[in-house]
């Protein structure tokens, strides 16, 4: 099996690592002895480590996708171009892809290879996409295909988990965790996709394709990033039970609708999905008859990365000398769920005037807008008070309205975090 | 798609529920339309459900396993007989098995079963075996195959894990528990299966198989349960930072070799597996490039069990239309490492007599036998002293001599618990 390689950063050169240390063992499980036929590269000079074999390098990567000897491609190079025709070039000629870029299987252009590669019968696989080596794919597309899946939210990007553990922990505010994380190679100096939550919406958008068949862009995707949130919004969430988490959101909320979103939510320390720490992924799945379900792993560096391409490279190799292909779900086009329409519960913190009919009167604005109030605490300061309020599931439209109506009392003073709970038996 | 049901409890009836109300979705995701042959039980004149068709029972399950127009059979009669006759007559005719039946698996004759299904290229697929829902035994077998997988760990027994987390979190007794858990349907009114690690060893002899393709009977396995479990060391553990938990446990302990064993341990609060309450199930996988991983969710119940032997049903049939099976491991005899050469970390309760110099006596036993102490701890009482150790890293055969050599100093009143300590970076 003569397999092509394009893009040799952190997780093409662990692939080759793998592939040489482990390549009796792969040829067992896969049926065929792999080979590399080349590595594609932008730079044929920069430094690489020893292992990768330099007279398989080359800067031609068209033409290497196009070898008649070659029988599978993988593709690690990232982004849209050269990438998206590179891999077009390959499903064409009837030639396997696995790919970890979850930025082109997110785009438009992405969901029309997934299309172009069921309608072809060749395997487009990308376990490493989403969540790295947590074999998540395989067990909504495989395991759990029979299942009728309710929800798939998941915590998909380490190094907002990380920021958010270590407010949780230690009580820091967002920006010196950041600069922390910065420091430590876990944030990008400019930091834009991950804390605004592109690189979670991404994950999204391949998840509601992957568990529900829907064809989403991570454009279309709700996102809310966790820049906003503030040291004292983690303490009251911890006072009130519950941990501050980055999720990725794809929920089934009528026959043919979904609500794909990314934000921030306050989860119940009970719930599986609080204890996830550090840079660690997990996702969270509700199926009709499997019940709960998380899978929780490393989403992201060379090795697991690495491992997960390794997973669909056997399986493709399987799947090519059988002349089959992974099963395809049923896709269709999404239905999204309009942001207002999307219910939930949500705290809410006010900083007011402290002074005697307050309550009565900021109550009184979630009732006009039909929100539920669920629990409230209050803290005195000097002439001032500050209200922590958890409401019952309500509207999102119905809490924007809410949230306005409460601006414009003279009596608020601000409105300080804004937050979604999730997970709460409500 | 004929199948074969054999068994009709709890399992069997929410699976006849499940393929009539998700025919159409189960039909497009395996590429053919179920149809139920027939549902082979012991006693046709049972109450069931009223959704199973009576018309479709049969007291016959070798004639139905037999009958030319059956495509695949569904063994969820459990037990060796008459299972194993019925699995291997289904095997031999070349259909392929789907099956829950732990105690066969884990059986001598069940590994036979397995080399069989090599052998024949049919599937035998059992999913629902281990851990219920949770896609283990798919995600072992296909995505990490290519893996160098070093240890799988798991909270595989739901019974046991509800009555240690009562016991941790309500500081109740082992006895009030079980009966509690007894009340509520969760333990068997003969409760040794499940508290005394038969269930669990049986999991692990499974789980040896998939994940290291070791031949590994339930019998083989070194095997501790949780009945000699104090209150008082369920609280100990705590305060060292550390939860119990009865785990089932396969390591790589050498190029050839296997340690398998079913016994109580301390876990570390912070370890993913800590986080695994009530009856939920929990397997936690370090591998050489995917690092660490954990598959999460119920490990019983009908329609979760259901859940797993629909995935295998879909992947069987897609397999049997394709000409194909499910990858085999490379498998291979066990060597399994004898218990006394097992390495592990060791928590040790002594009741002692309060007199100047037995600290002393006491450590010199440990050091005379090479355990290497990582931290005591003292209480004193009335002329009474309690310490409590915990190890470094030891060989279970130094332990062993270890707890020889304090039971007969004089001034050892009781050695009050032993328990391993798992999952800490020693």
């Amino acid at each position: 099996m003569r397999i092509a390689i394009l893009g040799c950063g952190n997780v093409g050169s662990a692939l080759v690592g793998i592939l040489q240390d482990r390549a009796d063992a792969l040829a067992v499980q896969s049926g065929a002895r792999f080979e590399i036929a080349g590595i594609a590269v932008n730079d044929l000079s920069a430094t690489r480590p020893p292992h990768v074999p330099v007279e398989l390098l080359t800067a031609d990567a068209q033409r290497l996708v196009a070898d008649p000897s070659v029988d599978l491609v993988v593709e690690l190079i990232g982004g849209l171009v050269p990438a998206e025709e590179l891999v077009r070039t390959a499903l064409k000629a009837g030639k396997p892809v696995v790919t970890a870029n979850k930025a082109l299987l997110a785009s438009p252009e992405g969901v029309q290879l997934r299309h172009l590669a069921d309608e072809r019968g060749v395997d487009l696989l990308y376990e490493a996409a989403v969540a790295g080596a947590i074999p998540l794919v395989r067990a909504l597309r495989e395991s759990l295909t029979g299942e009728r899946i309710h929800r798939v939210m998941g915590i998909v990007n380490g190094t907002t988990n990380f920021i958010l553990t270590k407010m949780s922990e230690q009580g820091a505010d967002y920006a010196d965790v950041l600069a922390e994380a910065q420091a430590l190679g876990l944030a990008e100096r400019d930091p834009t996709a991950d804390v605004e939550g592109f690189d979670a919406a991404a994950k999204a958008a391949i998840l509601a394709g992957v568990a529900f068949g829907y064809d989403v862009a991570g454009d279309e995707v709700m996102r809310e990033g966790i820049t906003a949130i503030r040291a004292v919004d983690v303490e009251f969430a911890d006072r009130f039970g519950y941990v501050v988490k980055l999720l990725a959101i794809v929920e089934r909320t009528g026959e043919d609708a979904l609500s794909v979103r990314v934000h921030p939510a306050m989860v119940p320390k009970s719930h599986p999905l609080a204890g996830v720490r550090d840079a660690f992924n997990a996702v969270f799945i509700e199926g009709e008859a499997a019940g709960e379900l998380m899978l929780y792993g490393q989403g992201a560096g060379g090795l697991p990365t690495a491992s997960a391409v390794v997973g669909d490279l056997i399986d493709a190799t399987r799947n090519f000398l059988a002349g089959a292909s992974a099963p395809a779900p049923d896709r269709q086009p999404a239905h999204l769920l309009p942001e207002s329409d999307l219910q939930t519960q949500y705290y809410i913190s006010l900083d007011v005037i402290d002074r005697s009919g307050v309550l009565a009167t900021v109550t009184k604005a979630f009732g006009d807008n039909n929100v539920s109030i669920r629990s409230m605490e209050q803290e005195g300061y000097a002439g001032e008070a500050r209200l922590l309020f958890v409401t019952h599931v309500a509207r999102e439209g119905d809490i924007q309205a809410t949230l306005q109506a409460l601006s414009e009392l003279d009596i608020v003073e601000q409105i300080g975090g804004v937050m979604r709970i999730v997970g709460d038996p409500g």
